[in-house]
């Protein structure tokens, strides 16, 4: 793994953890620390990892983006910023891996928006969660888009609009994380999670994912369209014939991949 | 009704229960299953049924596609059987009666899969749902076509990644099934719901749930553009006409079809 | 503001509270009731209020459209109601106020369409809402349209297949409503929370949402693309740089819109 100085990645056995380690900034999202969050997915979704998480060193998760970082800019250097933080939930979708938000102290901003791009988010029961940016002078324009895709449309206008927080057991209600805990327990959560998530077929599982994504937010004869046509193919894949012949033969299956 | 080898097919007053019944085989849908159970609701539909039970015979409700029937295909050989799935779940929706499942046991991959497409469904407090591809070889692509429509994302993304089961109060919870009740009295529940969802005038009501389907997943401005014309044009129907006198006149109305 | 005979307007601070009131006809929808209600919005939309409460006088919300008035119309008298209707719910999301209803009664038919397309709602304990077409002669086409956006698939069928009323605390749990309140305490929660949503620049709150109903019902793409332009235009305007210049300098920012 290259060297960031804002960023740790530590892999142990198939999981690579990827910490946002700005805690004095409160893991806000500056320019270089977008850019070397950036750079650890991407080297992580090309390694033969199969779990990612997703964690924030210090008092809080992430506060998202770093004001200091943004409010000298002008227009086009906003605009690549935001480009960046973009690719980077992109990327945090596209990779292969499962990726698992680990939230501890406080979503805000990008960072709730981080949270709601991961695949999966597990919550200490202390965390909270907030789209802050409604009551002040900017707004969560793109953290309300993948909010708004995980909470309903009456919930996703209280938080965007109040800009006041929820706490984790709101969030696990409305459906923005999967597992709220005791804080002590947090690790713990997002590794048996992780392991659940992460079992079977890699190849399957990768396909599988950017499946999903793909055929979300679309009518559902469009998402069929697509659905159908992979899943023909996958069925095709080493996994797939291994795991069905081991199914049949029950017997326990070794995955190709 | 044709015979069938099967799928059992009975009519009830206004109601046709349609019986996965391959029991010995956990109701897998194999390609003879599903052209079977596509023709029993291709022939309901045309029938004056009001309403459509989806059942399964013996110890589960259908544990999706029957891997007997899918491990020797090639690649358009599972393209064939995937079309013809999708092809039931779409006659599903576009069936004039109201279509509601009634689950026990386990309702797994393609299973859960027809949960989701059938309009309501009411689960036994023991059955359980998954997307259990998701730690095999290949992957529930096409079950999480409904699903996702029916569920947040971030509780699709656990079911589909994890393909461990959930359980009848977590799928009410999350919004895959309409009511959960004591196993022995399921039938009475499903019955008193389908009763409710099946009164008023039976042209309204198929008009009705072929627009609603016709318009989610849509942008809002798209959905109204349809659901104006539909609903101008349903305003000049027999029934409602009769429906809008009836209750100015303070008098119970009689639907003419 | 202009003089209406079926609705009330009424300005306190920033607040403007647009009341429906035909109590007789349980605030029914005519035509000229619609229009009316089309023309406070307009003009409330143009005022420099930061808040919107519609309400409704007597012993319900709003039952609907009118029967009365729809009665004797032919296709094309239909589609101009529903037209007018629906650029009623279009000029709600579109006004730069955030818009809050307050629920008590009932909310039916287009009534509940109206809850469903205000930004938030707040409801009375003893509230109910329905889609009641369904168990009718014509059905609730067009009032679906927002309800299926705010509560999952399979509520939206029973909801509108079986037209019965579903109770205020089921509607928060589907996500249709924000609050539910002691019908004693109704107009301090509406303040409340409509207090807390007004916070910040209007300018920044106007086009936050209206960014956010552009963006919903999209691919996560599409929603994307959108929200980065708008999101770094509106990083220039004075009130995002006054917010940051304020919570880099800690001290109260001053709104200079």
């Amino acid at each position: 793994m290259g060297e960031f100085e804002h960023v740790l990645v530590k892999r142990e056995d198939d999981t690579v953890t990827i910490t946002m380690n700005r805690a004095a900034r409160r893991n806000s999202l500056s320019e270089e620390h977008l850019r070397e969050l950036l750079a650890a997915f991407r080297q992580t979704a090309e390694s033969d990892a199969t779990g990612i998480v997703l964690a924030g060193a210090g008092p809080v998760f992430s506060a998202g983006h770093d004001f200091g970082d943004v409010a000298a800019r002008d227009l086009m250097g906003v605009r690549d910023l935001l480009r960046l933080c973009t690719d980077l939930m992109g990327t945090i979708q596209s990779a292969p891996q499962v990726v698992i938000a680990r939230v501890h102290g406080l979503a805000t901003a990008a960072g709730c928006q981080l949270v709601a791009s991961c695949d999966l988010a597990v919550a200490a029961e202390s965390s909270g969660f907030a789209l802050p940016g409604g009551k002040g002078g900017w707004f969560c324009h793109t953290p309300a888009v993948p909010v708004a895709r995980a909470v309903g449309r009456k919930r996703l206008m209280e938080l965007a609009l109040t800009g006041d927080a929820i706490d984790a057991l709101t969030a696990l209600e409305w459906g923005l994380v999967n597992r709220v805990v005791p804080d002590d327990r947090l690790d713990e959560a997002v590794a048996e999670l992780l392991g659940r998530a992460t079992r079977g077929s890699r190849a399957a599982k990768a396909l599988g994912k950017q499946t999903l994504y793909a055929q979300l937010d679309r009518p559902e004869a469009d998402a069929y369209a697509l659905a159908v046509e992979v899943m023909a193919s996958a069925s095709q894949l080493p996994g797939a014939k291994e795991g069905m012949a081991a199914f049949l033969e029950k017997r326990k299956p070794e995955w190709p991949d």
